[in-house]
């Protein structure tokens, strides 16, 4: 993150607190994750040790961190009022201390943090009233400058570049699925993008489950095999899904393929800014159901993307936000028959004043592969 | 997990409700974590779609699971009460009407779940008291059985073979840290450990920085370099550091590298069930402070590490708690004199009857690279 100007950080804290002030928010708790990250350019790992950034809706801005850590926020020492904890002190007693105890106030805490520093906080803050960052930072996040655009840009270019060589190369029928996967691994590290954030091939029978885990099973002649996979560039995640059949397919088969793909290309057309979340995932669902598969997508369409692998907004029935210039999103819609086979298609895709822009371009018809 | 018979887990989950019952829990809530791991050998990963395991003291068991995640659990049909939901569902509803709301009950939620999942709970339960989790399963968890302490030897061991193969073939200076991490990285691999759980590679005044990032720095005659990395084998991982010189040290780093070496000794000799976890802190500090460096162990001396890397028993001033047989933790004294150098040692160790026993055997003595 250290390409981003610190002016960057500046306009952004300066909208956090607009937003703090519109939802009524008068403090806002963030420890290690992807909004600390939006907000500091600090990776922080989340561990059993309190780090966490305070900002007041009135200006103030603090940071409690272990010492073995402070190190690595030398930066922002002449910036943000410190608080550095030795082990043997309670970080949590450091931050009610600089909230004042935050009596009668309404703190927003990062979503992601563990349960178990809510839990301090609320002992230690009996009077404060507890609610989720994410209304909060979702306003911010959700809608992604150029920059940000960019680097997903970069990570799913590489990421398309690693599918088209690894169809070109690769064989899967008599290998394991681990054994495949470490070749997509090797593929994104040889492209430069070092961190895998996830990594699913999912063969068979296993296709047909959305959320498999990568297994010792053996690829088969007659699979169908999903490849589902994303990795970072300066912490913006790609998400790349493409199903392909070892050996021909049937005639059932391909049919339920043209149809994934249809509803892809559907749910794409149907991106315009204004248009409703859920009548994303309608265009897709409607085409699946139309052709009889409807029992059988059993998952959202889609998931914002960016510094985590699934952020707002989120296209599932249900969510009427309405899409806007910025936002980016997984276009992933599947079809999964128990016992049988799991197909689903996944692009990145950016809502432009104009309609959707695709961020993958790698080849999406039916690949057969040996 | 798959090499874990069935009557383990049964064995824990009566376990588990006896602690609960000893405690005065009325319900367990374990989200994805190293509780869920260790309760159903479900490695689940944490994200917004709720998967929650409740545990009732009187017996209840129940899983609620989204629908995509649902066929990764089907081998635990039969024998745990299944609620599985859709994406237009809110599973937290489900979870309070499980849980009957819990009125005047006191739920145990997992440390680690998502702040987001305790603020929904909070809001549908408000009748029930929350409490941490943590207090329940570290008891279960502390003590390691016999298959467990195998399979953080094989960590162990691998973990030093990997280190002993670097340090003969590699070489440091004019490379950068990101780059000499690639190579421990394959080596990892090469080892048979695929899961790299965190990987440290902190070079010069960088190395002064016990959580330092992996950078771009390009490694120089005259540094320190600090190495800490550990991997998974079954889920348990590994946690080695250890602290090499780029060309000839000066004396005064031989004397800091000495002092270091023998902490962590020391630390190790005072291993044995009933010792208090504080007094190993102890006996490497009191010898770090009598060689003069007393404000340069900015940190504790340990940790416990079992499915997650950082977990109790922590060697920390104020922790009265002793020792068990079964107990492992790490022995990582450190010195970091800052814009200069760093230096830290670190050994996994298993609390025996007897003393201790390290898992970790590759070469601990200042060694000396180019």
């Amino acid at each position: 993150m250290q390409e981003l100007r610190t002016d960057v950080y500046g306009a952004r804290h300066q909208r956090v607190r607009e937003e703090m002030k519109k939802q009524d928010v008068d403090f806002l708790f963030i420890t290690p994750s992807s909004d600390l990250l939006y907000l500091l350019g600090y990776p922080a790992h989340a561990s059993e040790r309190l780090t966490l950034l305070g900002v007041a809706q009135d200006g103030a801005f603090f940071v409690v961190v272990p010492r073995l850590e402070a190190p690595r926020l030398e930066h922002w020492r002449n910036r943000i009022d410190m608080h550095v904890w030795d082990e043997t002190e309670s970080p949590y007693e450091i931050v009610a201390r600089l909230a004042d105890g935050a009596i009668g106030q309404r703190v927003a805490i990062s979503s992601h943090a563990r349960a178990s520093v809510l839990l301090e906080l609320l002992e230690l803050m009996p009077e404060a009233s507890f609610c989720s960052a994410n209304t909060v930072m979702r306003t911010l996040r959700m809608i992604k400058d150029d920059w940000e655009i960019e680097q997903l840009r970069i990570a799913s270019e590489r990421t398309d570049d690693v599918w088209e060589e690894f169809i070109t190369n690769a064989t899967l029928a008599g290998r394991s699925e681990r054994d495949v996967a470490d070749d997509i691994t090797n593929l994104l590290r040889k492209h430069g993008l070092m961190t895998t954030t996830f990594l699913i091939v999912a063969s068979g029978p296993g296709s047909a489950s959305p959320h498999h885990m990568t297994s010792d099973r053996v690829i088969q002649e007659g699979d169908s095999v999903v490849f589902d996979f994303g990795a970072r560039w300066h912490h913006y995640t790609s998400d790349l899904t493409r199903t392909v059949h070892v050996g021909e397919p049937s005639d059932e088969y391909r049919r339920a393929y043209e149809t994934v793909l249809r509803a892809n290309q559907a749910a794409f057309d149907a991106v315009h800014p204004g248009a409703p979340c859920e009548a994303i995932d309608r265009a897709a669902r409607d085409l699946i159901s139309a052709a009889g598969y409807g029992d059988y997508f059993i998952h959202r369409l889609g998931h914002g993307l960016g510094l985590d692998g699934h952020e707002d907004p989120y296209l599932v029935g249900g969510n009427s936000l309405p899409l806007q210039p910025g936002m980016v999103f997984s276009d992933e819609p599947g079809i999964y028959i128990p016992g049988q086979f799991g197909i689903r298609i996944e692009d990145t895709v950016v809502c432009r004043a104009s309609g959707g822009e695709r961020l993958n371009h790698c080849r999406r018809e039916l690949t057969v592969m040996q």
